[in-house]
């Protein structure tokens, strides 16, 4: 998870600030020009042969140029942290910071692109017509529902993975967990019963990956309560969703669907009272995303709960989507893949699941975001899943 | 002049293929996150303080993010070097290269951003919700007349520097060799007859830059001969630019009107014949910039002109867009200018004329691309007349 609202401090005192001079980011040459005959070959007239002999096969773009490693990070800045719609121009720390951790986690080249515009359509054009420079599109910060429909256009348009963060990489961290937490629990994911609070990007990306693993038993809440198809307020999204899940055919409070469930995933800012977590079943597991105010507060859950996770670094277990995205990039982008399937998704959680190793437990359900080997152990399970579903080009 | 029409060699024996493998530019991190700590303040939670703060005050976004150093250079691949309309793939390489030359000129970090669409209406609207990103737009390699049309609305919609480089960065370069080029002769710029041979994006700026500079008598050739107010093929672009040159009024063939005349500069890829250069008066100036085949050839110029210049390396007096567009947006951006107005482009070529200082002769009215000081030297002139002008924002 990538919420967080946190008061604005004083540029004086907050230390965020000095390190933000300037941003965060640079773009820096891979060769060298020395001479002119280095100017020569890197731009004219040598660039002009490179150039011709791509006009004569395009293909060849993805070998003589940056695009094959490098993806725009898209926003509108309708949906930034938990600041909500703050704009294009103050969502472009978060961008920049983004782009950093594709280098730093993935090594990949990552763009900021900050869209004046919250229009569907002109947000789908823009990227459409900014695609020849990109070998990947990662849309941030847009908010539901119209991020829904964004992705899925774009993805219809482009022969490109496009992946929006807030929904599948926070879906898939979580999966990897939950499979952990399964595990450390002794019990099957089919076994679980889970209550998802949150029906946001987020919310609808985690209860769509869990049914792909094979949880059929999932009450989805929203702000109005449990969602299910009688309810005639739902949105499309919202509808596909409560027919896909609540087997047990919940529909009042989600107070009420936590009674006896093993699983409660939060990810919206609305709390849970404790008594609902002392109502679910024993050994239960709680993961409260809010950021920086979980759910549920991570100690009193524990009270509870069996396993616990939050969106904080400062308790045990963060589920943190930088253990996802920069794999699956670099996993999509080393066999330029077309697209990011739902296999390649399932195949990155189950990866990240496994790095964690003999290190399994209640407190460690998932690895450090600086373990060196995540992005690595992800990236080949992503490639070999794209190579498998057909939709790699090498 | 940055034109170049090679034919495409094969990958195996040119060095230029193995050069440009995985591209020629990268996007990487200024700062380092280490741990934990590290990531919450350039990642969430302290990023959210900075973008909070920026949502608060939208001028904090020059400060706190890479913005203010950061360029598009946009292209829709329609004109790129003397290739023509190769798309946007294929002019990938040339703007990696053009970025590339913007670190390592100017210091300043550029992104190729080329477009998936030709049409006018979609390329301005497509530039303007991309514009919160960036700090300036440089438009490379489109096409002439549609390149006119594209800048003038770029400008009209934001506040930020567009600058068409074909136009101005060559219109810039040209001007301050030609000022050169009048001082080894002994001439003053208002008493130069001028023929510009090619009146396309290129051409049209170079005739403007000089008749802003003070040379009223300018003959403008296109492929139909001089243009003047008479024709009835004109479109709006060589209207205005008949009614601005030509003092003269000439009206038939490139060759009478060189007849006499100080200056010839090529922008086309036309010929000119040996007897044309030959009629023109004692100690004229060619510069023949069409690339790799000049005008004419530059040793056949020398026979009868007393300077010449091309766009080629290999000869002396290298007409060469690198010598501008780096220290131009350097110092545009230094003062976070809302536009590059005429005055600045004007002070951009006095101050590159200067670099040359004491070497000045016949053989160099250029400084080379490789001396470090040029980009410095026009920065300051560049940001010292955007004050001066008004459109300087500190």
């Amino acid at each position: 998870m990538e919420l967080s609202i946190v008061p604005a401090v004083s540029p004086d005192i907050d230390p965020a600030f000095p390190l933000h001079v300037g941003g965060k980011i640079e773009v820096r040459p891979t060769v060298r020009i020395r001479d002119a005959e280095g100017l020569a070959l890197a731009y004219t007239p040598g660039v002009g042969r490179v150039s011709a002999a791509i006009a004569a096969h395009p293909e060849l773009a993805d070998e003589y140029t940056w695009r094959s490693n490098v993806v725009a990070v898209v926003t509108d800045g309708t949906a930034v942290l938990g600041l909500g719609d703050i704009g294009p121009s103050a969502a472009l720390p978060v961008m920049e910071g983004k782009a950093l951790l594709f280098k730093e986690f993935g090594g990949i080249d990552a763009v900021p692109i900050c869209l004046d515009t919250k229009d569907v359509d002109e947000i789908v054009e823009t990227v459409v017509r900014l695609a020849p420079s990109f070998g990947g599109i990662n849309l941030e910060d847009i908010s539901a529902p119209r991020c829904f429909e964004i992705e899925q256009r774009l993805q219809e348009r482009l022969d490109l993975p496009v992946f929006h963060d807030d929904q599948h990489g926070t879906a898939i961290v979580v999966l990897a967990a939950l499979r952990n937490a399964a595990k450390v629990t002794g019990r099957q994911l089919s076994d679980l019963r889970v209550v998802v609070s949150g029906a946001g990007a987020a919310g609808v990306a985690v209860s769509r990956i869990i049914v792909e693993a094979g949880i059929g038993d999932i009450a989805v809440a929203d702000s109005k309560g449990i969602i299910h198809l009688g309810r005639g307020d739902l949105n499309g999204v919202k509808q596909l969703l409560a027919g896909d899940t609540n087997t047990s055919g919940y529909s009042g409070s989600i107070e009420e669907a936590l009674k006896g469930a093993d699983v409660l995933i939060g990810v919206s800012a609305g709390q849970i009272p404790e008594e609902a977590v002392a109502s679910m079943a024993p050994d239960s597991i709680v993961f409260a995303l809010a950021n920086p105010d979980p759910e549920v507060h991570p100690e009193v859950a524990r009270k509870h709960a069996r396993v616990v996770a939050t969106g904080r670094s400062d308790f045990p277990n963060q589920i943190n989507n930088v253990l996802a995205f920069p794999g699956i990039f670099r996993g999509a982008l080393a066999v330029r893949a077309t697209r990011i399937t739902e296999g390649m998704k399932l195949a990155a959680a189950e990866a990240l699941a496994g790095t964690v190793g003999d290190q399994l437990s209640e407190e460690w359900i998932v690895p450090s975001p600086f373990d060196p080997f995540v992005a690595e152990t992800v990236a080949k399970a992503v490639s070999a899943a794209a190579r498998a579903e057909g939709v790699a080009r090498r």
